[in-house]
């Protein structure tokens, strides 16, 4: 599990006052790519190695506004995995430690011809390593 | 059933050249603006009677990416339609009509005071005008 | 002289209620693209040949907010040009055409390997093209 | 002076790799609003008396591009102050402490209505709190 902290930015409140419905998505990217870097498999070696966890689902649960200023927390741990595609759940918490939005997004890897990549075929490194310090949920 | 024409815009695709995905949750808002306004409960009339239609589930399915400059087509109907909550469903398809984007949003109408609100009870011409416009689905 | 057409969109606005002023610099860019196309020089054409018309200065005068929603009319016209250089002049109207926004930007043409490039000398039939259609006003 | 820390998001990276021109007025924003806090009037405080620095004016050179993954540095310094406007001047540098970016924006206060606003007159105590901490160079 990974934890990002999110200050919220001015124009990302709408004309409610109110966090805007799609920054949520940027957030949990952010949130995302701290959860990569965590496992050992940062941006920097996807885009080294030409691969990238394209997005294929994102669904997005609005529990309780955010607005400006205010400083959140995200955290994101792992849902399924296996060699060709991967699921990452969120959470977004406000100061006190309530949840105020949940997201679930679904991958599916991609190599450096932009089609579906076999993690633990063609990188059996990274994704060893990726899997192990996931937590051993992913499919061997 | 709406339809929203879309230009995507140059700032809108990332690094890989592809469209972000955190840019469809804004088109699918610009489709449903133009949804309400068919239906004949445009957003200057929400606005005036203080009712809002709150997200509080969205979900996006990704199966192609889009590109620039591109012109893509958004349409919007109608899923679940009760005095409380709406559901709306999108496709977005490309020049040759292929679908490359689906999505589902749910919603809770939010009244003056920012609470649940019964359109039906509250705004009854509204939403018996929203109603018939919108396929006669809506529960009464 | 080219003109573009802008419907504001719901996030653009603010807590305040009004278009940030970040959203302007999208509008002038897409007015751009539109001017490019009108010239016979489009971001296609751009792209294919590897160069770009990078900013390397911006000014914008706000003189009045915007709203959502609402039509405006953004039109560009040449100012300064050169074969390594490009000045930009905008207006943004309102429905009534009063000027609410202004702005010039300031370019130097980028080659393929993202240098200075000499547009006349490298793509005479381009910077021909590109300055007859533009008024004359071009450098020879 | 304020300094403000910036992390590039992968969203504010086109098509070319680079940050998108119209980010910086969101980071200028950022560092804005972490000026005004330090100098001891910060947003909160604004909402709740109704003034605003409503801008008026915003250039902006670019020297150099930024990417992502990166961290800059924002700082803002006082230009021109009187109390009813407002002239900041800002740097963005990048790890190394080389400047890549330089802006200057200019503000006119508004009151509770919305129309300008004599800062001295109507909130002497912030607007001296505001002179004194930004060092001394406001009109009296």
């Amino acid at each position: 599990m990974s934890t990002t902290v999110i200050q919220t930015r001015y124009p990302e409140c709408d004309m409610m006052g109110i966090v805007h419905h799609a920054v949520y998505p940027l957030w949990y990217e952010m949130a995302r790519m701290d959860f990569f870097a965590e496992v050992g498999f940062p941006f920097e070696d996807m885009r080294e190695r030409g691969v990238n966890p394209a997005m294929v689902d994102m669904r997005i649960q609005y529990r309780a506004p955010a607005g400006y200023p205010q400083t959140l927390r995200a955290t994101v741990r792992l849902g399924e995995c296996a060699p060709r595609k991967l699921e990452l759940l969120y959470e977004i918490a406000d100061e006190g430690g309530a949840v105020i939005n949940e997201a679930r997004t679904f991958h599916v890897w991609t190599g450096p011809d932009g089609k579906a990549f076999d993690m633990k075929q063609n990188l059996p490194g990274d994704y060893e390593k990726f899997a192990r310090k996931a937590g051993g949920q992913c499919t061997q």
